[in-house]
């Protein structure tokens, strides 16, 4: 996913701009490809309108003396592209470096030479006339000129493999009089990629010897205009500069002819100039942009090596407030430093969280909210991108169906199953996607549940309950307290799971999901036993009973139908040596040690369980290779699990071995045979089980209420820029509704899934259309609506038919993506992190921001804290009291208060996040030591940290 | 393996600096920490006489205005490296950047400022007092400041975890009156990095609310002396800067400090700085760095991102020569782009490969060079670092015999085995490293040979000849072709193999590797098949011969010894269920159709295949991971065969279960059973096929030739500063007279063996004892001797002992290791890149300079030109003429040869190399029109490249 600019989420997440149609959005704030430039600050803030895009293109005339030719050698939008004369094709797009010298060169060439502000010129020929009308030049010369400028360009149009941006732009129709443009340029690909309303501006530079002086003309039109051949797609130009001049300069013009392109690149520059009125007031601009660069001193950076784009460009709001700050000082910034670490604001901003003080008030106030917006969720749906998003989600979803209900059916030794996880999904999913407060959010039976379900079933086995009654009350108890939670407005209490916690939680259900799919795995090898060969008996065979004359008239009717040779070959009446089911089907009996092994079985296993998981990750990684078109990349990514299944279950199908399968009813009816689909509220326990139900309930309810909850905290995170808002207190409403439901038709319990549901919004991007060269695409928000989410889950229910085929799918192969889920998990939060860092040298770690501001010592001290409080929970899971496991995983926030004391604000800031009361106490004291020293670096380096989502608590 | 700048190996190649004493060179000629400073061009090409290196450090004032101390908040000796308060460390080092409004502040501030060339002062006290000694303050004003100057600041001083360099430097005793170190000072681990002779170069800078203006002063002392407790590490001092002033300037005193610092790190700067005589001569020397700097534009880049440092630093001589090239024009450059284009000089170089035009004048001529150096080829070899590279060596040099070894063994039924490769491997080795004329080089039965090897071994079995001695007489016509080719010196012919040639011949070994690994692990699924469950008839059992009462006698004397229950069990006397071994020794028939089949071997065999090959591959990795000290990583990656052989080993013994092994003789004695060790020159050959053994070898002396002298011109390679000289006419020689003595024998067949000749040099690698911050250690050149080889061998010879513990090597392992090794060979070559390049949008694909440069149409022709050459190859090698196939890869030769028709002389000097005589035709023609446009960016972005040796020709 990737996630906004922490500096535009500042400006930007208050103004939700729901009534701006498309197009003008598309231009709009913060969406056009100049998404920081002074264009997303026109509310007010700092008053500056927003201005087009500027294409830029650099002409340089070659060949002097003899084949004078213009031709385009390079071009910027945000970045420079420079023109690969031998490979003929245009570089990558990098950050253009300048040398000093060329920028004052060409200060004092424009401080000399002509500038023409608000030129009238119609066309080009027009505006030729005008910028050669210097004293310097003889008639005669400047005939020579004029001919030379409107000699045609080179340019090298590039087709491009890349798909246009979605709804190919038209650039505007220019008012009137200009050349109509040439074939090539109109069919530059380039074109579709800016915006409508993008202006383009043209450098002109080279060395002419007939000329005796330099000659510097920076021209900005009135009107721009589409100046013929001029530029290699036929936008109207706004600004013209040339530079040309006799040889002494040598490379000088290409430099100078750069370096106005760059400045003409730089949104502050461009937003300047455009307002100057005279030559004053350009130079002034370029006084201004030099005060901010950057220098690199020459003898450790080569000047003239690549740089590839940031990957998050620097805000310009960043630069206009780094102005500011020399007013204001340090403690200005602290808001952009607490609200930036994580590229998210920690936990505060959901006014969805906070406290009425009435009961149900969360409830009644989603409710209203949400009511508001229901008619827009579903007509919200109608555009393409929902039917990828839905083929996309459903797939995953199956896939989750699959695996989960294939693990729980073995856990819960059938009183739950595949078709029972069809079935839950599909009605769960679809209830809460016309219910819920957030109806992007996509039900499963996540981890911790399933890890708890387990628990139960085992418990349950172990006192000789009767499972799916004892399960129902649970399921009562706990809507009973789900509710009480709502009525309560428990919900805002989730601002004290800080990231310590949700790690503790992911840690420990993601090792359990590791340390299950390998102990399935390796139980596998001793249900089929590998034969040593010094094991002293061997091989089986089949004897059929005495039956005397029988048995010799078998043998007289039967030799021909098979190729019997065995028993004949051994001279035996009585025995043959058909495979063991053969046998007993005939009547015979399986003699011999080796009847019930079954060779190769194991290590095929083992097999298909490498094999699913490691090309599960590297399809994953497949994402993002270099190889492939983005479309078969995303398809391979994205599919990663759905592929490896399938490969797993043609290899098996291939060999065709009887390695155990997925255990599928053959109709249409409960996996646990001899149960109707409705659970008798009893069965056969006694009645008070029911109230002590209530017991376990309690400690499922936390572990519910925490799934569900932190789930909901990243989902509606404000980097997704959701208008309709959120719906905590209804969310937990339906989920305790649902339960109900489930538990009563003895279905898989659900709640909300982090991956799957992000999955989901991230194939619903908004984007804005441009994407100028180098530039990433900006996102507008995500389409709000519930019929993705419902159409999926309808077609989950239909795909219970398809549960024939799933017997098909090997156990190893589950196993296998069962492991995978869980090492993606672990992997992705910042806890595994810290602890490789405990096995890296430190010269070695990475520039993480937490190592810049946390000594190495209280980073390790606090890893070694959670690795105890996760080596403890492992412990407790491991006895027979692991199902308090979810009252330990609550315990984890009292872990976290304490670190209070042992830990600064400071360093818990950065090492986790603050609880509610620190919060505020903060900004008031305590950091301005460090920023007096190193102050500046703090904000801007976060560019380099990634910006996923850390957390995927509900490891599916 | 690091290579060297090319930049510095134009300069220095010629100047072999073997009498100069070790200490003084190693803070000499390109060997100190600053190796392209202008201390490398001190002998006469620009007159620019060597500096010591300069340590600098900033100590901020803060807490103004109350609690005012001193703290070292940067430090500088080619990178940056800044304190980070909050973590209480020194950051990473990384390229500094800097606002130039900071750069000319600081102008200004030293415009108006006191400076002090050639300060008499002999202690800071003096120092001090000579610092504040000016107008603007007042005689009170001027004792605060002294006090406050005197003040002795805190430093960060880091235990590092990094070994210090070789061999511990101490800093050079200040001349006189110093005071003494603080023990924190000498302590410092920083100081061993500095080499003797380092300066230091404090710079103060701070905000004093009680100056009423600035107050900036520059100091260069006469003599160098430590100033106290003023810089972390105790080192005599050069220069002092001051830069105080009042509060309203806020930051900018720090990164004025920050600038002024930057400017003292910088070679030029501090050239000029060393040698100014006034105020005049210093703005002069900032101004000369302003008008070198790189700048970068606010908008695109982030002022305060770290730069990594690059992998090379750009040459100052690139600095020096650009300022030339201003005069020269482009043509003066062109020496730079042929020579540095791979990071080493194409094939020309070597003056040993110029013919003499005499009749073995080659040969005589590398045995008078090499006979000079005999002695000291022992005596250079008492180095402790010898004994680390015998260790490597040896066990790389055995893990090839036994993978080889059990190879050939295979591939010659046992004609060859991994005695005959044991012997063959110390008897070859040991007498090449004491005759050979560049005895750095390991022997090997490398890839191509073993290839050859067995399709002669096929050959003669096709018709049925006496396999030994037809390969004796094969063998010596090699030895005549080879001494022919010595004769004639055909050695200097190896220029026309150029990369198209050496990739064609490597890729089509590897995949030959590929193949075989992966068709011998197949083959062995069919050797124990897998059973599957549809297979009519099943099981084994054991039938004893109808005896009668023997039988019945049986019974009863054996019962008791063994739990034989299934043969009574069956009520049967005549058969059990005893294993199929056992029961021939019993005297039994094993009957049914599993009897010949073992369980789980196939899939078994298949995991022991992957993970050798999976560990092999990661384990090669970790040395580039940031995981473990680095001693750990060169440990895992430089053994990594190794231990995945032993992980193999270990898992296989550990489920004891029946894998093919290797086949070992009990005894000191041929694998062959019933041969000695000399093969009779005739066996059961008619006496004709002695002549007739001509052909093959003829063949066989063209891959001998090719792959013994690729891997001889890769090992010769100028980057390596090999003073000793190479010999290729006696190297050539010596394999000849090796071919004789093998044969006789019936040994394997040596040739170089190239990555395990270039790991041996790169593990006696001299490199510079000065390492400091962020810098690479500069390379000094090889430990040329033969001492290491020859203990290597020696050490193989007495291993043969060892070959009984060989038989525990399971077959499947030594596969998966010739995998790896095959894969890792293709991978290692620009056509797999190429290859890749086919399957990558052009977007996606990376900034190779070869793309920059030639069309990518052109790029893909060539790729397809290759990939068809090898399909041609690989059909030759699937007929019954595969015999043929060195033939065909000479003929790549004329391909290549042929490919000048198709490709301009750019383009192959892009893609592939020149051949000799177009070499000479390039540089008068044709590369200037591309330069006028971009020629900037093409020798400076070499530095992106890497600079292993892209040939792994001989595949072991």
């Amino acid at each position: 996913l990737k996630m906004n600019l922490p500096g535009q989420e500042e400006f930007e997440v208050s103004s939700a701009c729901e009534n701006v149609p498309t197009g003008e959005l598309d231009s709009g704030p913060g969406s056009g490809p100049n998404p920081d430039g002074p264009s997303d600050t026109d509310r007010g803030e700092l008053g500056v309108p927003k201005d087009p895009l500027l294409f830029i293109q650099l002409n340089e005339l070659l060949g002097w003396p003899h084949a004078l030719e213009w031709r385009e050698t390079g071009r910027w939008v945000l970045f420079e592209e420079k023109l690969e004369v031998g490979a003929g094709r245009w570089s990558v797009p990098h950050v253009p470096t300048l040398a000093l010298s060329s920028l004052q060169k060409l200060r004092s060439l424009l401080a000399e030479g002509l500038v023409l502000l608000d030129c009238p010129a119609q066309s080009f020929l027009e505006l030729v006339e005008q910028v050669t009308r210097v004293e310097s030049l003889s008639p005669e010369l400047r005939g020579q000129l004029q001919a030379l400028l409107l000699q045609r360009p080179q340019h090298l149009i590039q087709p491009t493999g890349t798909r246009p941006c979605q709804g190919s732009a038209h650039p505007r129709e220019a008012s009137h009089n200009e050349e109509a443009p040439l074939k090539e340029q109109r069919q530059n690909p380039l074109r579709r990629k800016l915006p409508p309303g993008a202006e383009a501006g043209a450098v002109l530079a080279g060395e002419l010897g007939f000329l005796v002086q330099p000659l510097g003309a920076f021209v900005r039109l009135r009107d721009p205009v589409v100046l013929g051949p001029l530029t290699e797609v036929p936008l109207p130009s706004r600004f013209f500069c040339l530079l040309l001049g006799p040889s002494t300069l040598g490379k000088g013009y290409h430099e100078m002819g750069r370096a106005m392109a760059v400045l003409l690149s730089d949104p502050q520059f461009q937003w300047s100039v455009r307002r100057a009125s005279n030559l004053h007031d350009l130079l002034a601009a370029l006084d201004a942009f030099l005060e901010e660069v950057t220098v690199l001193p020459p003898g450790r950076w080569d000047p003239t090596a690549r740089i590839a784009p940031p990957k998050c460009l620097p805000s310009q709001h960043k630069r206009l407030f780094s102005q500011l700050r020399e007013v204001k000082g340090p403690s200005a910034r602290h808001g952009a430093l607490t609200g930036d670490r994580y590229g998210h604001w920690p936990h505060a901003p959901s006014p969805e969280l906070q406290r009425t003080g009435r009961l149900f008030g969360g409830l009644v106030q989603d409710v209203r909210r949400k009511a508001s917006w229901y008619l827009s969720d579903f007509l919200d749906a109608l555009h393409p991108q929902c039917f990828s998003a839905v083929l996309y989600i459903y797939l995953a979803t199956v896939t989750n169906a699959i695996t989960f209900g294939g693990l729980l059916g073995e856990a819960t030794n059938g009183a739950q199953g595949v078709l029972e996880s069809f079935l839950g999904t599909a009605v769960a999913g679809a209830a809460f996607c016309l219910m819920a407060g957030q109806p992007l959010t996509i039900l499963s039976s996540t981890g911790p549940v399933l890890v708890f379900e387990r628990l139960l079933f085992s418990f349950s086995r172990d006192y000789s309950l009767d499972y799916l009654p004892f399960r129902l009350w649970v399921g009562v108890w706990v809507a009973t307290f789900c509710l009480a939670l709502v009525a309560t407005e428990a919900s805002v209490l989730v601002r004290y799971f800080t990231r310590f916690t949700e790690e503790g939680f992911c840690a420990l259900i993601s090792l359990i999901f590791i340390y299950d799919a390998v102990g399935k795995m390796l139980s596998l090898t001793s249900a089929y036993p590998i034969q040593s060969p010094g094991y002293p008996a061997y091989g089986c065979f089949c004897q059929y009973p005495d039956l005397g004359g029988n048995e010799s008239q078998w043998m007289r009717t039967e030799p021909k139908d098979r190729d019997d040779i065995s028993s004949m070959d051994l001279g035996l009446v009585n025995a043959s040596l058909l495979p063991p089911l053969e046998c007993v089907q005939r009547g015979g009996h399986p003699r011999g040690p080796s009847c019930h092994t079954v060779p190769d079985i194991a290590f095929f296993s083992l097999l298909l369980f490498f094999t699913s998981f490691l090309l599960a990750t590297a399809l994953k990684h497949v994402k993002t290779s270099r190889f492939f078109p983005s479309v078969v990349r995303k398809v391979l990514g994205d599919f990663s699990s759905v592929l490896a299944m399938l490969l797993g279950c043609g290899l098996d199908s291939f060999l065709g071995l009887a390695t155990p399968k997925l255990t599928v009813p053959s109709e249409f009816k409960p996996t646990l045979p001899g149960r109707g689909w409705l659970v008798s509220p009893f069965g056969a326990n006694p009645w008070w089980l029911s109230v002590a139900a209530a017991l376990p309930a309690l400690l499922l309810s936390i572990l519910i209420f925490m799934d569900q909850q932190i789930t909901a905290v990243i989902l509606n995170r404000a980097e997704y820029k959701l208008r309709k808002g959120a719906g905590f207190h209804l969310d937990l409403f339906c989920v305790a509704l649902l339960m109900l439901l489930t538990s009563a038709l003895g279905l898989p319990w659900y709640v909300s899934a982090t991956v799957i549901s992000l999955a989901h919004m991230d194939s619903l991007r908004r984007e804005s259309r441009a994407c100028a060269l180098g530039e990433p695409r900006s996102f507008l928000g995500i389409r709000e609506q519930r019929l993705t989410g419902l159409v999926v889950f309808i077609l989950t229910g239909t795909s219970i038919f398809l549960a024939p085929v799933l017997k098909f799918i090997p156990m190893p192969v589950l196993y296998g993506i069962f492991l995978y889920m869980g090492v993606a998990a672990i992997s992705s939060i910042q806890f595994t992190k810290r602890v490789q860092l405990l096995l890296m040298p430190a010269k070695h770690q990475p520039d993480l921001l937490l190592l810049r501001h946390v000594p190495l010592s209280r980073v390790h001290l606090f890893t070694a804290i959670q690795l105890a409080c996760l080596g403890l929970l492992w412990i407790i899971k491991s006895t027979p009291a692991a199902i308090i496991f979810p009252l330990m995983l609550l315990g984890l926030v009292g872990v976290r208060k304490a670190l209070e004391r042992v830990f600064s604000p400071q360093e818990l800031l950065w090492l986790d996040e603050l609880m509610p009361e620190k919060e505020r106490s903060i900004p008031e004291k305590g950091l301005e030591p460090e920023y007096s020293l190193s102050g500046d670096s703090e904000d801007s380096e976060l560019m380099y940290q990634p910006r996923a989502p850390e957390i995927n608590i509900s490891v599916n």
